[in-house]
């Protein structure tokens, strides 16, 4: 079983969206949602530790495919560690289904249930908020930029539109609340689904000189 | 009289912290507390236009003297517009005392005043809590780190405690309030420090895992 010390020098060159400091957030809140849940808390630690382990520097090229790099990462560890092809397995595909954007394959098992609901919850709240924002700062993304009507629709940029920390809550955490699996999660999420939201009304509002 | 096109183009390698969107919103501030408090707009707007003008380029060495070399660039541009040394001295001060850590230099005219809180508005509300997190990770600080006792007495970090953007608020947002110079500013600065407050508060807890 990797330990929390082990994994840490994995994180040691993440940006500040993908430090370790994310990987305790949602190791904290995987072992709550775990227990009530049922999982199998050592799959689901590992997979915990070893999601990210792979393309969290800033502006690394990996970063679309980091689930997949980290999945193939998770193996290498765990089988220095002596585990079962079977349990590598499983945890792969945690990992593998832990994106928020589609990969084509969702999550099947309750673990992996867990780990895409613990992490999605980290970019909720006042966390959340300063993960998406400390985002758009380190890709030199503006703060807000007046969405386009199209976007508004269809989610797709017009020519010349900024993809803006702004356009990131409407496009995608907005919704995050509707899209996790487990009862637990979302009920965690409710709060502080609502929190993010007041933020960024507020934020769009201040932006916009109407404050 | 410099005019705002003109100005767009000094600040098109600064970062989102210090970006033209912060000099716009700068500008409908100083606009708004110019008129209450009866100040010279023309030599107000040439401040706030040339206030961060050098200097506000992401890890740009020149940041902690950039009030300075601001300075020194506004009475470039004033002379080539043909304005006299009268009130382009009265531009330099208000452009040298707007920092908010001192240089020996305090504002003292009411259009330095003006500058100074209308800069300072920009780091509270929404907005500030978004420009305090971006500039921690531009700058590879972490979001939160538990302040030292020290820290908290003294604001002096005790060997080995990195600045958090937790710490930034601690030593020098909340304070902001009492720092401004026109009743005007203060009024403003009510509701959105308030607001601040609570947003560090929750994001605190959060961090620490007790939300």
């Amino acid at each position: 079983m990797p330990t929390i010390e082990q994994a840490r020098g994995w994180y040691s060159s993440a940006d500040s969206v993908h430090d370790f400091d994310h990987i305790l957030r949602v190791y904290q809140t995987a072992q709550h949602l775990g227990k009530i849940e049922g999982a199998d808390m050592e799959i689901l630690h590992a997979a915990v530790l070893l999601h990210d382990a792979i393309g969290s520097a800033p502006g690394e090229q990996a970063r679309k495919a980091h689930h997949l790099a980290s999945a193939e990462f998770a193996a290498t560890i765990l089988r220095l560690e002596g585990w079962d092809d079977e349990r590598i397995a499983a945890v792969q595909h945690c990992i593998r289904t832990h994106r928020y954007r589609g990969t084509g394959e969702v999550p099947e098992t309750i673990e992996a249930k867990i780990l895409f609901d613990a992490d999605k919850l980290d970019v909720l709240g006042a966390v959340g908020v300063a993960r998406v924002i400390a985002y758009a700062a380190l890709n030199r993304q503006p703060f807000y930029a007046e969405p386009s009507r199209q976007f508004l629709e269809q989610g797709i940029l017009e020519p010349g539109e900024p993809h803006s920390a702004y356009h990131e809550y409407l496009f995608k955490l907005r919704k995050i609340k509707d899209r996790l699996f487990t009862t637990s999660a979302r009920q965690l999420a409710e709060e502080r689904d609502t929190y993010l939201r007041e933020f960024f009304e507020r934020f769009a509002r201040e932006m916009r000189g109407e404050a």
